[in-house]
């Protein structure tokens, strides 16, 4: 039996750029970093924090390819997101130097298996199962910073079947993006390649068979998959 | 800003095997799996069965690398670990023909920031703080079945500065390897280069800056590793 295992050519463990294809070393994720959000799931934003969870690299689908129904759940729900790519490493980033630390921008989504993350929380288990399950982490092209920026405003929506269900503004952040790098670097030491998915507005919901997805934040770009 | 990340070359993905380094693709763990250690954690085995959480690829040790004694923590715990690596991947795989879906077998620790986690568990949050942070997964070589069998019994010990402090069998694993394996793979889809921890006896404590750790499962091997 062979052990050899085709990291670059694997398409699930990169993402699609202008330059590039970006190999992905992480997935970091920061919950409930939208007040609307925080009190749609029962929680009170003003006395919890946002904190950070992890996805699987290798649960990455690259922009535009469909994605499986997950199995063992009967809630898969969808969480549009705006997505920090990580260009230069550094642990302890101060949050007035964490822009030089982005390499660029994109849209992702996070989808969760709803039910099986709900029995975690109430046993006080781990998020895993429901949330780093295979595709579940569909993102768009990676937009460099020295195109475009570092965006701190803009709409950011996502529709099903052509009918809006989420729709903020990445201004709403509880933690914006320099206080993410900041926190998340005293965690653990960033590197290039890593992901951090900022957050959902209020509006999540479940996906069925069949749905096409669509999301976007402005001045970034547009996300689209079918749910098969 | 390049955005080159050299896969092949970074040594913290991938482990020591008899014949080459093998890349991790990710990291599943079992929690509770060991009867004596999850009453050690206050849970009761009869009433609350095991399950899994992972840790990023990127959070491997290589064999008997120094482990950096990590940030954001004062409670760092040892986990010593039967591990498992797919060799063949697969959905829905019956426990019968889980054997057949290993390449081999490794020793492994799983490092906790405990503080972090009982936080987590407390308040219904993510493991991944204090389970996947840098440096959280030492890993021994990975010795390939062909050559040891699958072995389904064995002392599995560690050692803090030549103190033993946990001491089990691998028989006594609530889910055995086949029964991980096929309910795992109902979750998720395994591919080769994933790596299985299958969960800890009881003994776990407290790692201080300075210790020295010594580990092994019977005739699979030995890790060894000091805390920096």
């Amino acid at each position: 039996m062979s052990y050899v295992i085709p990291f670059d050519e694997n398409p699930s463990a990169a993402v699609e750029g202008e330059e590039a294809r970006y190999p992905i070393r992480r997935i970091f994720c920061v919950g409930r970093n939208y007040a609307d959000h925080a009190r749609e799931m029962g929680h009170d934003p003003d006395r919890e924090p946002p904190f950070f969870f992890l996805k699987p690299a290798w649960s990455i689908v690259a922009a535009s390819a469909d994605v499986p129904y997950p199995s063992r759940t009967s809630d898969l729900h969808h969480e549009i997101e705006l997505v920090v790519a990580i260009g230069e490493g550094g642990s302890d980033i101060a949050a007035g130097d964490a822009l030089s630390h982005i390499y660029g921008y994109a849209v992702g989504v996070d989808l969760t298996r709803r039910d099986l993350q709900g029995e975690a929380k109430k046993m006080g288990r781990p998020w895993d199962t429901g949330k780093g399950f295979d595709a579940s982490a569909p993102v768009g092209p990676v937009v460099p910073a020295a195109k475009i920026g570092h965006p701190d405003a803009g709409r950011i929506w996502l529709d099903v079947n052509g009918k809006t269900t989420q729709d903020g503004d990445i201004n709403q952040l509880i933690w914006n993006v320099p206080e993410v790098i900041a926190d998340l670097s005293t965690l653990f030491r960033l590197e290039p390649g890593d992901l951090i998915f900022t957050g959902t507005p209020a509006g999540v919901g479940p996906l069925q068979r069949g749905d096409k997805v669509t999301g976007g934040v402005d001045g970034i770009g547009e996300i689209t998959f079918a749910v098969v």
